[in-house]
């Protein structure tokens, strides 16, 4: 068994699954061809098609396998309301959690001049596009809060400046349900220099 | 994007693997659109010719592509010892961990009436074809410690018996660098009661 060529090659491509060591990639390996084969084609084959057609929205970048994205083509939508978010999955995330009927713009990554990683990675001129046409009046900073994250939605408010169309940036501070003893001091900081009227 | 059909079906098909719900899966589809489309297509490739190709080794049972494995194929081998084990993956590992050089048999289970699985599931009749063979002198029982494990170490020890074949289990009890203190009490009354001469 030291050399079953296939066997060992699906362990080793099973690998390029984020978070799948060889271990892993051994028991998933074994547990379809022993369970389920049939999902495992099934997988094959839907894996092969969405790498093929699955390419990025012309207007949002999200992922899509048809040139407009649903969001983007969908008329009922708000088309003055521009949400900029890092990955398709918190553009998702925002869909699941708020009533939001706005648009979206999909980063797909953060500026991080260290990993090569600058407005031209980003789209920042299909971005700058979008406001020049004039349709957009609040752009609403959704990128993460990590260090990357915060100087993004920095660099994007000062292009929104230029542009003159109003930057908003989602509230940071305490978690809903969350104690404040327990809660890690960089974030009551925020919070507490954040306070709003009551 | 609430129904970006297939995206939505990759992300469900990913679920077919072991251990991956539906939020790891989203994670694994997003990283590799974003980041390993050759890695996916790959996959997909060696993915779908190993449920095609990959059967069972017609002496060991084990996963090959081949009708006779590598360690049933390697006349070198010791076929008169013949170590039965639950899974491939438990063959795998003594395989790196030991310097056995017999041979493997490879029950794809343990005996689980309430589950359906009994003795045919289990391959036994290939099994005892290869005791009548007369060329096996010692089978070593090699499956799990849990009840289940047991039950089957013990139906296999009589059907050995009935073929006058040396049956023996590998040992149970402390693991080595294991301390007495933090051993659960099963396995150190079992180790107490097995102890052999120093």
């Amino acid at each position: 068994m030291q050399n079953q060529g296939l066997l060992k090659e699906l362990i080793q491509c099973l690998c390029c699954l984020p978070g799948v060591g060889p271990k892993s990639a051994q028991r998933m390996a074994f547990h379809l061809l022993q369970r389920n084969r049939d999902g495992a084609s099934r997988l094959s084959r839907v894996l092969a098609q969405a790498m093929l057609d699955i390419g990025h929205c012309r207007e949002c970048r999200t992922f899509t396998e048809a040139g407009l994205c649903e969001i983007c083509s969908d008329s009922g939508r708000d088309a003055s309301l521009l949400c900029v978010v890092e990955s398709p999955a918190d553009a998702w995330t925002i869909e699941q959690a708020t009533t939001y009927k706005g648009r979206y713009f999909v980063l797909h990554g953060r500026l991080s001049p260290l990993d090569g990683v600058g407005p031209d990675q980003l789209g920042i001129s299909r971005l700058e596009q979008h406001m020049l046409e004039g349709r957009i009046s609040e752009m609403i900073l959704a990128t993460n809060s990590t260090v990357e994250g915060q100087a993004t939605a920095h660099f994007l408010g000062e292009i929104a400046a230029k542009f003159n169309i109003r930057a908003t940036r989602i509230a940071y501070g305490i978690p809903m349900g969350g104690e404040l003893e327990f809660i890690d001091r960089n974030t009551l900081s925020h919070a507490f220099n954040g306070r709003t009227e009551f």
